[in-house]
């Protein structure tokens, strides 16, 4: 297995893109990529794209090859492959493109993830993204994500110390690194007021305490770490990439304030990497609700179990703080275009990691990781990525 | 990079399985490859699911975690992906699966595909078939797939020596394989009086033409070429896998009477395999519709361009034949649940390989090839298994 680096990442600005249609999502972003590792097209071996549901956003299957295509990179007949996880596909496209270079299989190879939400009606939207649970159980008796993961929260408040307010400092944070990140879908910062007096979506979380719809694409390109000096970019090395998979329903799990499935991989990443959580320098994690981050943090080993509250309350995952969390504003400010989101993950921490964060850099960032989740957990994708 | 080969391999009866759902299929095919390998569930490092279309025939997307968890594999946690690319499906699913085992990321991997089409109409399965070519251009104006292979055989029978005869000559030969396979959808024989008898579909395809709407699951199990010795299952070697891509729009190619991304597959898969065509002894091609068959014979180089005709008209692809074509009576007889489709190829070349094909078994088959179609042929898997 050879060692595999990040020579270049590109993300197209997140939010609702009228204008932009789903294939041209992704060229924006892939042409960023290339341009940032100084690759040519012709030189690109495979391409993977994450992507969820564009069967029921824009009525298209067959992604892979559509990207291709439209990327000009069909005439060299390349293998393009899409590969789905609900809202973890980018992070699962970017592990098989990790595998695919570290086999020999593939030298140079990008891995993208592209949504395009807004070309459907919120019920609609909805409904294709309930296909993320277990449609005959979950979905047949009318439960959406909201109420699937307030079932967490009301499950998790019950046992563990947190407030309605410590939860909607998670939103607030978000909001304060995404004012601070160029291409989020919120650049505004918001108060904890904003968040308690918006309108109730399932009890107890609010507008606030939810990622929103939206458009975008983020694509990387990875090349054996043996011949990144024939290209530009500043590489980023991949210490480890883990993925794991739980019971696709909520009622099937052991415990709904915690996902195993996000432990099993952590522990997978961290063994992989020989490394631990106090290493970590930062972490993009997957806040589709603000619940899910106060679990994730807890679950990555950056705090013990019921202490995700206190950790946020106390500014210890600001930046500045020991262990900051979703710099890039996360799902919740920059955005959810659902099968980009694992890219964009990758492409903020490797930004954070080559110092060219701006506002929001992170001082003396070595070592990153990227948690994505599919569904309420059935699949976790978790990278630890850090400088050469 | 390490020998791969199938160790185990398993497949549902294909058909319209009314009281069967789609996460039954996979359990059934799954559960008959562990059995034939010799594996228990807790063994397995991975899994790669080929799907086209579940968000649009049974409203559930989150694939791979679906399956892993009614196979009882998430308790383990492990690693479960779909793949995606149309009809090309389970061919990619079985590509990917190669590449985790001779990567040496994984050892025991299983690649399956599976397909419930039935769940909704006919006017709605064909508008998410037409998800596999262009949506923005061939389906926005109405344009699907018996409407674009009819373009293709028009195309064809104007530039080669091709008769509406040889057509129906494809699907004779594969009801007549169909009809001496006990998982087909059809095991009937047929003449070429009923092909030309039938409804005619989109001019000069007929009924008899086309490959079914179906219900079907298969599976194969993978492992590292030096560990067989510890299953009880009779291994296949792996000796090549490749992949390619084209323009996914009929109208964008250099030529629609051939599948470029059929012969750069063909070419690769050839070249690392160190083989030509005449050490084929069986080859399974994605007949989705008779004319289909006739341009992959030639594009994978089994005869010159134009003689796909007279090489069926002469019976050199049936039983007996010098290079027997869909043995498993293909996608017309066999049928075509499209993300199952890839894996059933595989299925039937290991079951030849090994001797257990019974009333269509090929005398003395060493090596065969597997050809899966996505779209009208923007992306291509092409597969070479051998004996050990």
């Amino acid at each position: 297995m050879r060692d595999v680096a990040v020579i270049g990442v590109g993300c197209t600005t997140f939010g609702e893109k009228w204008s932009t249609a789903f294939r041209h999502l992704f060229i924006e972003a892939g042409a960023l990529a290339l341009e940032d590792a100084g690759v040519q097209g012709e030189q690109v071996d495979a391409l993977y794209v994450g992507n969820m549901s564009a069967g029921r956003f824009v009525e298209q299957e067959h992604i892979g090859a559509l990207i291709a295509d439209y990327a000009g990179l069909a005439t060299t007949h390349i293998a393009s492959t899409r590969v789905e996880a609900a809202c973890a596909s980018g992070g699962l496209a970017f592990r098989q493109a990790v595998i695919a270079v570290a086999s020999g299989m593939e030298d140079i190879v990008v891995a993208a993830g592209v949504e395009k939400m807004t070309d459907v009606g919120t019920g609609a939207s909805v409904e294709a993204l309930a296909g993320a649970a277990d449609r005959e159980w979950e979905g047949f008796v009318g439960a959406t994500f909201p109420g699937l993961y307030a079932m967490m929260a009301v499950d998790y408040m019950h046992r563990y110390p947190l407030s309605r307010e410590d939860l909607a400092q998670v939103a607030v944070k978000n909001h304060s690194n995404g004012a601070k990140n160029p291409i989020a879908q919120f650049q505004q910062e918001i108060t904890i007021d904003t968040v308690l007096r918006s309108s109730l979506v399932a009890d107890p979380l609010r507008l606030f305490d939810c990622s929103p719809i939206t458009d975008g694409a983020a694509a990387v390109v990875l090349a054996p770490l043996e011949r990144v000096h024939e290209f530009t970019g500043t590489p980023v090395k991949v210490l480890a990439t883990a993925q794991a998979s739980d019971s696709i329903a909520l009622h099937d799990r052991r415990d709904i304030s915690t996902l195993d499935a996000t432990v099993a991989a952590a522990n997978r990443a961290f063994s992989k990497a020989h490394l631990t959580p106090r290493e970590i320098d930062l972490v993009e994690v997957h806040d589709c609700f603000t619940i899910a981050e106060i679990i994730a943090i807890e679950d990555l080993g950056f705090c013990r179990k019921g202490e995700g509250g206190r950790l946020t309350r106390e500014g210890e995952t600001a930046l500045g703080g020991r262990i900051p969390v979703n710099t890039s504003g996360g799902l919740k400010a920059c955005g959810h275009p659902v099968g980009a989101t694992g890219i964009k993950q990758v492409w903020e921490v490797v930004t954070q990691l080559r110092g060219e964060a701006g506002a929001r850099q992170v001082d003396s960032a070595e070592i990153g990781m990227t948690h994505n989740v599919g569904g309420t957990g059935a699949t976790v994708a978790v990278h630890i990525l850090g400088v050469t």
